[in-house]
């Protein structure tokens, strides 16, 4: 099966340009002696985040526990969800997890969790590898100070069943500096309570390129560089040519002169605009704007006159590449030679 | 199962207000002789798309032919699909339909798709109803003018295969003004080329208690009316009480003064803002603001002193009820007695 027989809206995947992606930024992570720890939020399937551990990923990350469970049915080994875990139910999945694979580790950012945590480990055979999750600028999760990410460490190393495993953070875009000097303070507080970091986890996709020059970061967080979309090109770290997933799309209607409609909405482009205006690239028509979406719907607007058909398709980059993989319930991944294969997004609405 | 016992986040449906929203309207449009024809893209379940025929509904509406293709597995049989149906895969699958079905109808704005549905259709045992879709202001899809959408109506009429069944529009917010006059001038044309117009259908949840003001209409399609929404709550036609849908969420972190990160994120809120600030209601504290989503956080933002507590659980009335029943694989249906079923969203992800 070939690109045009696809039925629209779909979404494509290039397949030589997200291995040259996973090959690329490994290369980066190995040069800066950067443990690479690929955020699978970004595909959802196995088949690739397998490539990612076969070209060099120490293991995966995932934010919920849900996308862990998919990822270890499908022999996913290190995983590590940076997520406070919260009631019995998924206490229950957490500890029958960390059962089955040789290494689940979580966050937490708050005594709760963490005594949570404890009470569903502390009759397990292995203590489960909890990291304390800072706020180094992002205002998210994460606690403030590194006096409270000592403290949480200490309440983690001396909770049954429970060992520390290091600090992890999601930066603000930018934050190299803010993450450093937050981490070397941290470090300093838990060497002299005789405490060990064994990794500091960072992260993000904007900053995919800096990301060696933060000294003390020992292991980094990335989803978005397998796919890469059109918020990574205005940030300009990645150009057209390394955006691996494309929306393919049909034109339906010209309704007026500058107008087109689409059959992709915001149930498969989605309404993030994540910063940006309009909700993503038309690839070959660069004076085009995806101007608006309703579900199904999308409105195309350009100045001037005659432009497209009824019929035709066209291959968007959509604003957001993560949360378009969680639309769709499979993607075409093109080979090289142009063939296409239809892939089930394994871990897609995995939302415990 | 009771809602305490639900995982969290979760969609969560209260039965009886849903079943009173339906009733409610349906006696709104018995009382102004409107022909009720529900949209199921709010809730994509079989089990309320047959409880609104019940009520008196004259079929449904759908905006894909894959949602279609669910309801009629369900029983459903009488389906308008409000869409320009177009290529040689999804024709062949309205035709498949259309042999299934008691009735399908389709709708066209411009030429192509016409040409399109003649030739799937013109050997088919029955014809094709095909109403053609006008903008009355909405400038989504839809021919500008009523001549166009006399052209096209006789287009239709002259096909093999296919019968003009009427004139459908997706109206501006409050336009119900501009409806009455473009739905006059094209039913007087029609009938100078000796058209009839069996069918006009208008639609849109905001001016829902209007509808029956608009001479001429004589269906209603409508979506969010089972559900209900912070957007409805907004436009004043809907009050808190009505809205049965809600996101349970659990707060997991409070990670400074003001701030609190729930797990529900844009994967089950979504970004849509539809003019809205912040991504929903927090039911019983009004003070609080849904300020930013990512795709698993959300983050609850408020002024002055200590609120809520990790663990707490909290229910969020969505912006736009129908685009967080598509992020979820199955949502909670909520009995009067207080204990909730798992119900499939069967129409979940229907995009071609």
């Amino acid at each position: 099966m070939k690109v045009d027989d696809i039925e629209t809206p779909a979404v494509v995947i290039d397949e030589a340009v997200a291995r040259r992606n996973i090959e690329q930024y490994q290369a980066h992570c190995n040069q800066h002696g950067l443990s690479l720890r690929p955020h699978i939020k970004t595909h959802k399937l196995p088949h690739f985040a397998k490539a990612q551990i076969a070209a060099g990923a120490v293991g995966i990350t995932c934010q919920k526990l849900s996308e862990a469970e998919v990822m270890a049915d499908h022999g996913l080994d290190d995983i590590l969800i940076t997520y406070n875990i919260l009631g019995s139910a998924k206490l229950a999945r957490l500890r029958r997890l960390a059962e089955r694979l040789g290494k689940v580790c979580v966050t937490a950012d708050n005594p709760v969790v963490i005594e949570g945590l404890s009470a569903a480990f502390a009759d397990a055979p292995r203590a489960l590898p909890v990291m304390v999750e800072c706020d180094s600028g992002a205002h998210r999760c994460g606690v403030a100070s590194p006096e409270e990410a000592v403290t949480l460490a200490q309440a983690i190393s001396s909770s049954p069943g429970l060992a520390f495993a290091g600090l992890m953070t999601y930066p603000a875009v930018g934050g190299g500096a803010q993450v450093q000097a937050f981490m070397a303070e941290a470090k300093r507080l838990l060497a002299a309570v005789g405490l060990d970091c064994p990794v500091v986890s960072s992260g993000g996709s904007p900053d995919m390129w800096t990301s060696g020059e933060v000294e003390g970061v020992t292991e980094y967080r990335i989803g978005t560089y397998i796919y890469n979309d059109r918020s990574l090109v205005q940030h300009g770290v990645r150009s057209w040519e390394d955006c691996a997933l494309t929306v393919l799309a049909t034109v339906v209607s010209l309704p007026a002169t500058g107008r087109a409609i689409i059959d992709a909405g915001s149930k498969t482009l989605t309404s993030d605009l994540i910063g940006l205006r309009g909700y993503g690239q038309v690839l070959g028509h660069d004076d085009v704007e995806v101007s608006a979406l309703s579900e199904e719907h999308g409105i195309l607007a350009w100045a001037g006159g005659k432009k497209l058909h009824v019929g035709q398709r066209i291959h968007i980059v959509p604003n957001h590449a993560c949360v378009v993989s969680n639309m769709v319930d499979f993607v075409w991944i093109k080979s090289e030679a142009g063939r296409v294969e239809k892939f089930t997004v394994a871990a897609r609405g995995g939302i415990t």
